[in-house]
């Protein structure tokens, strides 16, 4: 049976070891924090854990589960303590900053983003079946070992996710579209009402369409930042492709063209159901 | 006790019935279809019925809750019928389209907008109490008369309803923003994904931010094409703010400032509860 190793035992990672310790795999965490090693063994998330990388000197695949900008430190840090050979892999919500860079350092690396969380962090989140049913993307680039791939489809089959492969490029333009676009245009909603003349009546008479829309651009600025400056080019393209398409859709009401306006949200009516499962 | 009439017997319509005979009112419905008439007696909505609008010769206030395109037209038709001092007030969701033109022709018109509303339309979907607790807007202008605006504000007061007071203008700007505006971004952000090459993986990764993101831009479309054209005006400034002020996000990402775009995303954080009650 494999051996797997985890460095970064939050949510993500947390939840991933106690996926993996009940489908039987040997489970090997690290974290940079004695105290969450500890905590990640007595809630039984791990079979060993230790503040050292050297732990995962014999793991065949390793999950860094890390935030974004300590993924590529930690596998620089990893690569002196294990064998060639070694699959590692991320799970990273960019891949394009990431796969490219970290596959230059090991070119065992494999870029993944299981698509799952909850509101709350940390190992104490975590919980089983987390990534039951959540789509899990992998992003080879066209040189990466098949076997590495194929060991890594494996295991997300096994974790109950729905598997989906593409470029790194892909992945980071879909979820500009679905995620990070949206955070920024719902934000832009909030700022809008807030310097308008009108802010207070506006405050007392909202209710839940405003409530739906401004969800995400109401949510923990951190992760609007992190979106922002790792998934850059992607976002400002999907940004300025947005910009574009309401102008189009402004002129349709400033020269009362109904027709293409009814056409238009006739279309996105029958178009949401698809992204909606 | 006062006489009230309720012209065009739908969910509004029906719910306001419902509540003002519970209040004790004397309650007289007009509806074009004498079946509504009938259901309307049967459902104890009306004390009386009929499908013309002579029934409503005695009344002090009467309710026009017809769609929008059909106030104007339906005050017109209901004037030969009523005396003079007759409060009559609509329920309409914009005021800049309606209050001045029924103003002209009726002197003691006073604009209305009871913000409530169920995913059912109808008669059949009227209830008790639906405009307990949410908002009801009066827009008089400067000129309409006191008897009618203090009228109509112990009635609102005796729904239950939270009353504000402004002018039709101040009205149409708050609800473009938080009710019309939100739907054209939310439309506009399902449209751009449907035209991206990625649009097949991003439908599949889309989860619950998508979801309440694109809501309202995938609802009823002829509930936006109502908005775009009796609340034109307002929209188009509202729409003209929201593209200049994307404009200045998206070149906080451009330019790498990251420092005013940390501070933007904090400040939509910390100013969303302010409309979420």
């Amino acid at each position: 049976m494999t051996d797997v190793g985890i460095v970064g035992l939050g949510l993500i990672g947390g939840s991933l070891g106690l996926d993996l310790k009940a489908l039987g795999y040997q489970v090997w965490g690290v974290s940079r924090k004695a105290e969450t090693c500890e905590m990640a063994l007595a809630k039984g998330v791990v079979d060993r854990s230790s503040v050292n990388l050297d732990l995962l000197a014999s793991a065949e695949i390793i999950f860094i589960c890390t935030p974004i900008g300590l993924i590529l430190p930690t596998l620089r840090d990893l690569i002196p303590h294990i064998r060639p050979g070694t699959i590692v892999t991320d799970v990273g919500s960019v891949k394009g900053a990431i796969v490219p860079s970290a596959t230059a350092l090991w070119p065992d690396f494999v870029g993944g983003h299981p698509m799952a969380g909850t509101a709350e962090q940390g190992i104490n989140a975590a919980q089983k079946d987390l990534f039951k049913n959540a789509p899990y993307v992998i992003t080879p680039l066209p040189h990466t070992s098949m076997t590495g791939v194929e060991k890594l489809s494996t295991i997300v089959a096994q974790l109950g996710s729905k598997l989906y492969r593409c470029s790194p490029e892909a992945h980071d333009r879909a979820v500009a579209l679905i995620s990070h676009l949206p955070v920024m245009i719902s934000a832009n909603l909030i700022r809008v009402c807030m310097v308008d003349e009108e802010v207070e009546l506006a405050q007392n008479l909202a209710s839940s369409g405003f409530k739906d829309t401004s969800r995400v651009g109401g949510g923990n600025p951190e992760l609007g930042m992190m979106m922002a400056q790792y998934n850059r080019s992607a976002l400002l393209q999907c940004l300025r492709d947005y910009q574009d398409n309401l102008e189009q859709l402004i002129q349709y009401i400033e020269s009362d063209n109904w027709e293409q306006l009814a056409s238009t949200l006739t279309f996105t009516q029958e178009s949401r159901p698809l992204f909606i499962k």
